[in-house]
């Protein structure tokens, strides 16, 4: 057992009672709460609060009930864009996590709604996390302003969204020609961006109450985000290509081949692990050993 | 000319002019770039904006370059809306202030995606509403994270998008039976939540730098908003009358008779005059001449 696993065993079920506790109190209306927990609520594997939390606790911070909070905010934003990709307009998925998707369960305008009132729901998260604090636990408000910018320029039309605008290009596409576009303008925007802000998030949450600045191990955390969120995408399009491939859709192993897209997998790997290096050298209260179980993640089934 | 014409006159091309230079810089993409100003840069009567501006100016604030940023946010949200209301899952519009709507412009799938864009964005402008301010003029940062809260409260599933998941229930109703759920349940939610957002913020902003609390004055701009809103909805389905009749969908009119929706879009008016009263006998600074030119927009056209 990984220490990863260790932290994943204590962390998602309060990530879950989080997410549960603010989907309750988000909505006056009975029927909308619920399709808003059926959601969210439905067996994820959390990866993005875990990994804040992870790199908070990699600096040797303690997770108060703020930072548990402010890291669950981007979990509404993944969720939503679950359930807006899987729109009929979108990638028309019944399925999700092995239950009906939302569409598919109670209709397409609600999905687009629920969709609309977890995106909303997120900034609220953010902006509220200090509402269970201590005082000397609170996190300042400058904090939290710089979250919820990040966190809108991520999910918005210069991240996730453009991601998905592209993607759907992609898709009506007989075929995609250029490697370097579907990795940068498809696959960052659209999944990494999101795992950037939350590995970013993770070290101004450990250091927030510090003087000090921390400018380069924040672009570094941002760039192991992005390489790990690479990955990642590169990781799910192998699992998925025999389905891919009946269904017509452009994706890395399509264009350059199974060997060639692990290969290019285990590069981006490379690069997180090199920079985890880095913040290590440069970070005295920086342990690497949960964010290198994080990399391993990844990789090839054996 | 009223005093509002005049405000209007100085300040809608101000609010235009700080929608396009911040939807300039939401997208690194072209062609996402020009949806979301398509969207949002379509000749609307940024009623919501002039309304928090309106208030700044009744209490004899001057509207510095950050509040006229904050006051714009709620535009984006309302601009969101109109495209995803629009879309074929919802009611279906092709046509929208003249032009073609943004789904039968640019497809279904996008129109989903510039509503999530704008969405997005909406809180980026709040947080970021300082920019360009001299340090002197700067909201605090406390006053724009109640903002985020606020707006995403009004906008979300106790807010505007529970209006609209109970619109959806109306339209498909074969007639609706209760004139208070209709107002209550639909109205409130829907059409009156970003006003009153819009009116709070008003008071907000303007007594932001002082220290006395202004509670019950906060507490009375809010139900102004209410007020005008289910006004400014009753008007709305007045107008709409002979073409909602034809397609079938419940509104007040149809429900109570045109007579005595006039009615209660009076009684509502009355109200919220009421309350203008009741803030100018405990605010010494407040100047009620644009808020009474803003409720005598609506009325019987003579």
């Amino acid at each position: 057992m990984t220490r990863l696993t260790n932290f994943q065993n204590d962390w998602l079920p309060k990530i879950d009672n989080q997410l549960n506790l603010d989907l309750e109190k988000v909505s006056s209306d009975d029927h909308v709460a619920t399709m808003l927990k059926y959601a969210v609520l439905n067996g994820g594997k959390r990866l993005r609060p875990l990994l804040t939390l992870a790199i908070v606790a990699s600096f040797d911070q303690k997770i108060t009930s703020s930072i548990l909070k402010a890291a669950t905010a981007v979990e509404w934003v993944h969720s939503y864009s679950l359930v807006h990709d899987d729109l009929p307009a979108m990638d028309n998925d019944l399925i999700r996590r092995g239950q009906p998707s939302v569409h598919a369960r109670f209709g397409e305008a609600e999905a687009i709604l629920v969709g609309d009132a977890l995106l909303t729901g997120a900034f609220d998260v953010v902006v509220t996390a200090n509402d269970n604090a201590n005082e000397n636990e609170a996190i300042g408000a400058d904090e939290l302003l710089a979250m919820v910018q990040n966190l809108s320029h991520q999910a918005g039309g210069s991240g996730m969204v453009l991601g998905q605008v592209h993607d759907m290009q992609n898709h009506n596409a007989q075929g995609v020609s250029d490697k370097d576009w579907l990795i940068n303008d498809v696959y960052v925007p659209k999944t990494a961006a999101l795992l950037q802000y939350a590995a970013l998030s993770g070290g101004r949450l450990a250091y927030f109450s510090e003087t000090v600045e921390h400018t380069q191990t924040n672009q570094d955390l941002f760039n192991i985000g992005s390489h790990f969120g690479i990955a990642f995408q590169i990781q799910d399009d192998l699992d998925d290509f025999d389905q891919d491939d009946q269904e017509d859709v452009g994706s890395l192993p399509h264009l350059i081949g199974v060997a060639a897209a692990r290969q290019q997998r285990d590069q981006y790997l490379a690069k997180a692990q090199q920079l985890v290096t880095e913040v290590s050298k440069r970070e005295t209260s920086f342990d690497r050993t949960l964010l290198d179980d994080f990399l391993n993640l990844i990789g090839d089934k054996i």
